[in-house]
C-alpha cells in the first residue's frame, strides 16, 4: 500500500536525473517580472475595462455559476458571450465552456460516429490528444502539417465518416497549419475539419477573428473551430463556434458541457468585454507582429536558431533540458519569464525556450529582456 | 458533407419525441427565483466577504491567469488556497485544477499503472467515468453501493493495482456512499480508493471538511480526495487532495494539470476566503440539515417519492421525462428554480426533480417553493 507512494518517489528521481524536474513558482500581485511566457497576447488580462466589467458581473451575479449551464449556470452574460463570439468569428453559433480543454473533449467526442476515423496533427495539443482518446475512435497521427498524409489517411478510408484535427498556431513552435489546404482536402473526401484556434483568436484574421476566419473558412458546413477564452482574451474558458445543428448536439449531448459547473459569470462579462477590446485590436496587432519580427531577428543575430512565427508564439531551440531550465533559471533572476519546454511537453525530443509576446508590456522592457536572453543563453 | 448536419437534425427530433430535449435558460442577475436547483449549499457564492475578496484580487492580478500554473499560472492566490485546503480537509496537500471535471480526468489517470484495475460505482459522475476510460486502464462497474461485490471484484484481480472510484454524496439522489467499508476492503486487497467529494465538502465533516474526513479517512496514505470548488464553496475550479508524493506526481505529469490554463487568480482568492467561511459555517450546516429534513417531510406527506438525503441533495421521482420536464417548467413559471434529471442522465431509466437545498435563501422562501412543487405536481 505504501509502495505506490514510493513507485512515484522513484519516478520523481529518475525525471530529477534526467533534468526533466517541474517545480511550481508562485507569483505576487505586485511581481516586476517582464512577461514573455504568458498568452496574455494583446495585454487584456489587466485591462481596465476588461476587470471592471468583471467586477460588475461579480457584484451582479455572484462568484461562482452556482451550477451547469443547463440547470442554474446560464446567465444573461453567458449568452451574449456566446452571441459575441459567433458574429465575431463569423459561425452559426458559439458555446461557451469551464475551459478550453474540456471544450476540446467536448467537440471530439460528439463529433465521433460509429466507424468515424480521426486524423489528428503530430504537434496536436494534449487536449486534442485526449479528445481522440476519450471518443473511442481511431485515430491516425499524420506527420506535423503534412496535407499529403492526411490527403493519404482519407483516401485509405474511403466512405468512413472522418475529421481532421489540427491546431491554427501551433502552440509548442507558433507556426500556422495550412488550413486552406487541409479544408480543401477533407472537404474532397466528405471529411470535416476541426480546427483549435486557441493561439490565434484575437491574433490574426480580420480584426482578430482568428486564423479559421483568415483563411475564410469560419462559417463553412464543414469546420467546427474550438478555442481558449485564457489566451488573448486575458479570461478563462473554452469556446466551440461552428452550425446551429452541431452547436445544438453539444447542448443536448456533450458531456463535458453538460455535467461540468459553468463558467463564472464575471468571467463571462470580462471576456465579453475583452473581445470588443480585440475586436478593435488593430493597434495591438500590429505591435504583436513587429514585437515578433523584433525578437526573431535579434535573437537569431545572436547565433540562436529560432522558428518563424505565425503569431505571437516564439520557439529557440535549447541544447536540451538542463539547459533550458538554467537558461529559463537565470532569466527569471534578471526578470525576465520565459515559457520552458522539455519532453515530454514537447512535440519532439528537443527542449525548448518558449517566448510569447504580450503587446501590453512596455516596449523598453520587451527590448530590455530580448537582450537578457541572448546574454544568459548557454 | 451537409448530410451531418442533418443527421444531427434527426438525432434531434428523436431527442424531441421521446421527451428528451434540452434547452439552456439564462438568468438574469435580477432574477427573483427561488434557487432549489443549483448547488451553492451555502449560499457562499453571493456572501459579501467572497465578492469582495475576488474583486481585490481581481483589481491587483487582473482577470486571467494567463498561462497554465507551471509557465505564468501560478499566483499566491493559487498556493494561499491550496495550503488553506490542505489544511482543512486533513491531507498532506492539495492541488487546484480548472475544474472538478479535469481534476477527476487528472486523477485518476495518474492513479493508473500498467495492469490497473478500477472498479466503480455505477452511480458515479460522468467525469469519473471519462476518467476511467481516458485513463486506458480496465474498468469494472459495480452495482451502486454494494461493498461485496468490489470485494469480488478486486478478489478475482490478485496481485494487480487496483484502485476503488466513488462519490461520496452521489450527485443525482444524494445518499452516501459507504465510505468507511470501502476503504477497509480496499486496503485489504491493497487497493487505492479514490473519493469524489463534490457534494459534500463544505456540508458535511468536522467543519464541513467533507465526507472523507467525516469517515476518518483524509490523510490515509491510500486515499486520494477530488473535489470541485463550485459547489458549497460557491466558486470554480476542482481539487485533488492527498499524499505529496501523488500531488507531486500530478504537478510532474497530469495532463490536465500542465496543459490547461491556471484557474483565475480572482476566483482561487474568492474561493480561499469561502474556505474560511465554510469552516466557520456549523450554523449554515445546521440549518442546511433541518431544510433537508423538512423537504422530505412536506414532500412524503404529499404522497410523493423522495430519497433519504445525507446532505443537500433530494431527488423526488417523476412518471417519465416530459411529465419531469414539465413540472420543472410549472414550478419555473411559479418562481422555484429545481433540477429536471431525465435519462442519460440518470444511473437508471427514472426521471426526477432533483431538489438542492442552499442554505443563503430566506426560509419564507424555501417554505414557499415546496409548496409549489407540490401543487404542481403531476
Ligand atoms: C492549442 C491549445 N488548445 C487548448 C488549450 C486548452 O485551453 P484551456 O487552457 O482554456 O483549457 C491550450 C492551452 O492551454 C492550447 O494551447
Ligand atoms: C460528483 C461530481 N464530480 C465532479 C463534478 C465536476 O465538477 P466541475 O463542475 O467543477 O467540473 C460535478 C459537478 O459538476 C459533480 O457533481
Amino acid at each position: 500500500m505504501a509502495d505506490w507512494l514510493a513507485a512515484l518517489d522513484r519516478r520523481a528521481d529518475l525525471r530529477a536525473k534526467a533534468g526533466l524536474t517541474r517545480r511550481l513558482h508562485a507569483r505576487a500581485a505586485d511581481e516586476t517580472v517582464t512577461d514573455l511566457a504568458g498568452n496574455d497576447y494583446l495585454g487584456l488580462a489587466t485591462h481596465p475595462e476588461v476587470t471592471a466589467a468583471a467586477a460588475r458581473a461579480l457584484s451582479a451575479y455572484g462568484l461562482g455559476a452556482t451550477g451547469s449551464r443547463l440547470v442554474r449556470g446560464s446567465t444573461d452574460a453567458h449568452h451574449a458571450l456566446e452571441d459575441a463570439l459567433a458574429d465575431w468569428i463569423g459561425t452559426d453559433r458559439a458555446l461557451v465552456f469551464s475551459s478550453g480543454y474540456l471544450a476540446n473533449l467536448g467537440a471530439l467526442r460528439a463529433l465521433v460516429q460509429p466507424r468515424t476515423l480521426l486524423v489528428s496533427d503530430a504537434h496536436n495539443h494534449a487536449s486534442l490528444i485526449d479528445g481522440c482518446r476519450i471518443s473511442g475512435a481511431e485515430t491516425v497521427v499524420t506527420p506535423h502539417a503534412d496535407v499529403t498524409a492526411v490527403a493519404d489517411a482519407l483516401a485509405a478510408a474511403p466512405g468512413r465518416p472522418a475529421v481532421v484535427v489540427t491546431e491554427s498556431i501551433f502552440s509548442v513552435d507558433g507556426d500556422l497549419a495550412p488550413l486552406a489546404r487541409l479544408h480543401a482536402v477533407a472537404r474532397r473526401h466528405g471529411a470535416l475539419l476541426l480546427v483549435d484556434d486557441a493561439h490565434a483568436l484575437g491574433v490574426t484574421g480580420p480584426g482578430g477573428a482568428g486564423a479559421v476566419a483568415a483563411a475564410g473558412l469560419a462559417g463553412e458546413p464543414d469546420v467546427v473551430v474550438t478555442a481558449t477564452l485564457s489566451k488573448a482574451l486575458g479570461g478563462a474558458g473554452g469556446l466551440v463556434a461552428g452550425p446551429a445543428e452541431f452547436v445544438r448536439h453539444l447542448v443536448e449531448t456533450g458531456r463535458t458541457f453538460i455535467f461540468d459547473t459553468a463558467l463564472p459569470p464575471a468571467v463571462a462579462a470580462g471576456v465579453h468585454t475583452a473581445v470588443g477590446l480585440a475586436r478593435a485590436g488593430d493597434h495591438l496587432r500590429a505591435e504583436l507582429a513587429e514585437r515578433a519580427a523584433r525578437a526573431v531577428a535579434r535573437l537569431a543575430a545572436a547565433g540562436l536558431t529560432v522558428s518563424a512565427p505565425d503569431a505571437g508564439v516564439i520557439s529557440v531551440t535549447a541544447p536540451g533540458p538542463e539547459a533550458a531550465t538554467a537558461w529559463a533559471a537565470d532569466c527569471r533572476d534578471r526578470g525576465v519569464a520565459v515559457g520552458c519546454f522539455r519532453p515530454p511537453s514537447t512535440p519532439d525530443t528537443r527542449s525548448r525556450l518558449r517566448l510569447t509576446v504580450n503587446a501590453g508590456v512596455p516596449r523598453a522592457d520587451f527590448e530590455r529582456a530580448l537582450e537578457v536572453i541572448v546574454e544568459v543563453a548557454p
